[in-house]
């Protein structure tokens, strides 16, 4: 198994999503809750400063540090479509992994995983070129790359040989196609809610789509990471009530890890 | 020695200071007429695109690929003094030099060498606080740092077990205390001066300052390394009547290398 | 007639898309071939320091200040889609237009009119939602907007009471569907195809397409302004020849102006 | 009496200090408290879509709309030193006050007075070339500067003819030369330390500095405004125990106003 992959199931959420005086997120309160972070590169969000103190925060937590690249988009916060070309992609996303490398390095802490930022993920999904640009950029850190529900991505992964960590949401809506819904148009979700998802994904391996229907996520026992978004207001409450699930979830069936 | 330092006369140039459509120097023509670029890193020019081209671009003529961070100053091409934390510095410094690092690992090529550009440079020397956060930072790479007549500077990076590479200047002039003159302050070069003082530096280790007055390099036969400013108008005129003399120097100092 | 519209032939171009240290196209050379400057405003080119050294340039030479916003996107040159809010739209053009207006102001100097940048352009021809907050932050500004071959943008104007003025570009190509299209995929001009279009334009009110076939611009004998893109190799070239015909076909045709 | 002056004690605050999703200060909750707003302009802090939102969020409680320009430095939120060329200054000053008095205008409000931000302030305090090109630009908008203490520059507003008004700090420290001390480095405030600071200056024309010694503002009866930092944790509390001074100082000393 390849290292960086889940050996049972946890919780990822992004981290370091301020800028200069400006913050985003309970990060302090948050990474004691979580299993892996995924840590802004200063495109979308994150500067130097927050990127290293984020690490040390991670370090200090025992949390994974994963590179969380983005569009180069500070005032949409990564949020809004860019169009780039591929080889610029391929460079911006060599950068901003690269740069957060670096700062792992001197910290002595291991790149765990790579996870795409809000447009750049709907772009790969929708661009197979720009999949693929991103891909090759991230075959070079020789880490998982995290995806929810990307069949897609899961195939290209496997064919160029970068480890795939599936992933399940459980304070965003899936659309009838099992595709994410951008938070922006997902319903607001409280912690009872992200429980009842959490065990859905975890002891039953469905969940439901907007439309109320039942689906599988087809991990067929496999361990994944259920991300949180760390800018919900009520992400604190979110992360403890599905660190209660997860943790019994994983009593239950990785015992032994 | 330690790898990466000159085993013979050498000379270096800023490299890929373009940014977006915009461009400054002549890149192509000049890379083939010099050992070492130092490449900028996104923060006073250079964006990811134009670095990965720099980087391909010296593979293909067998250069040496150094990086050369600067401030944050695209507007003022990081020729501004700017007030910076050092604990900000010294992640700044890592995140440029770490994301070169990232494309230099997807091609292949090893980072060769780090250089400070402009103010960054000056305000080393005038602040011995940013001096170590610089250094601190660069001690992660395990590569030479550049520097031209900087004996605090080679002091420290000898306490900190820093390669040490000793730069000389013919395109810039030098103050009466053997500090460099900024591009901006300085006279204006041509290739027979640039040619003058690589003889002079390379064959009496001595130079002159803006008084006329005799000054000794200090270099004592180690090999050092010679400066080209890429945005000066001449530059490849300059770079080639260098060359001449480097070669020349090394054949008759260094004809094992 | 509304003050800014062109009361004879006239030739545009746009200028100050420098960027701090970075030069694109030879303003000073081009001034004086030239009736009005499309002035870039700091989003997709051009710097406040720029943007001032462009008024007195225009002043000098007696050349009309026009604004010229763009897209935020300094590193792509405003040529990149990227997906704005409307409500931010019109805030980014006020925002722009505002800041050339004060310094026109202090210069003494007219606004004269108002030409959206590249993608900008574009946007607004393919989202009407993006025209109508366009044209709605230009209606502040009370001055004509170019337009080349909209007729949507042109109908729009006239129900915001917008003067709107038309316009003929030489250098690059136009779609079957009488669409400019972007300079990238254009073919390459010289100074020859550029005059021989112009005269088309103002002796036959007619153009030729990328399929070679005929079409009207639909001008009717009513004056409108020929756009050069500053930023093509053969531009002063392009513009002596096009000022010729412009300055024969005004004696003419608006032999009272 | 010059338009904008202020006719009674007053409140200002800065307003709009968010970029992009992040926020800074209770904009919505402070403004019913305030009389003037010190709108960011997109340099320090601000983007155009926050500009327009404080605007019409002034208009809306009848609060006086400046402008509050500061250095170019999001990352450092204008706080930081930095070198500007005084021909730089002289237009970045002109960019911003005009990008906001051209929303002003669209939104029917006046432009009331600019005050300069954080390390700008600093910077005309220390360098007079710098002060004249900030009001240099300043006198193109015939509104008043506001500024603090400062004697050198109420001077040179009157030899230019620029109306200057007069401020008061109740949130920040006094240096023994009455000059203004830094946020980071003033003693944090309660409501009541603002509430007796208030009441000193606007009762018996006098503070205290650091070192607890007593100095005169030295108005003499003529009104001035007080300054509040909408970023200090605690600036609503400050705010309303400030306002029943001012209502209260204001009845008794400017009660046909």
């Amino acid at each position: 198994m390849a290292p960086g992959l889940a050996r049972k199931y946890e919780i990822n959420a992004d981290m370091g999503e301020g800028f200069g005086r400006w913050k985003m997120g309970p990060d302090e309160e948050l990474m004691p809750l979580i299993d892996a972070a995924n840590i802004a590169c200063g495109f979308h969000a994150g500067d130097p400063s927050i990127m290293l103190k984020t690490i040390r925060l991670c370090k200090k937590h025992g949390v994974k540090a994963g590179a969380h690249p983005g569009l180069q988009d500070l005032f949409g916060f990564g949020r809004r479509k860019i169009e780039v070309d591929t080889g610029d992609m391929y460079a911006m996303i060599l950068y901003q992994v690269g740069a957060l490398k670096a700062m792992l390095d001197a910290e002595g802490v291991e790149l765990s995983h790579i996870k795409p930022h809000g447009e750049l993920f709907f772009y790969m999904q929708r661009d197979k070129a720009i999949m693929k640009a991103v891909l090759d950029a991230c075959a070079t850190f020789k880490v998982p790359v995290y995806a929810c529900q990307n069949p897609e991505q899961e195939a290209m992964c496997e064919e160029m040989g970068i480890p795939f960590q599936g992933e399940v949401y459980v304070d965003v809506d899936y659309s009838p196609e099992g595709k994410l819904v951008p938070v922006s148009q997902s319903q607001q979700v409280n912690p009872e809610l992200c429980r009842t998802r959490a065990v859905g994904a975890t002891m039953t391996d469905s969940g439901h789509d907007i439309n109320g229907s039942d689906f599988s996520f087809g991990f067929k026992g496999k361990p994944f990471s259920i991300c949180l978004h760390s800018d919900v207001p009520t992400v604190l409450e979110n992360a403890r009530a599905v660190r209660r699930v997860v943790d019994e979830a994983n009593r239950v069936r990785f015992p032994s890890e």
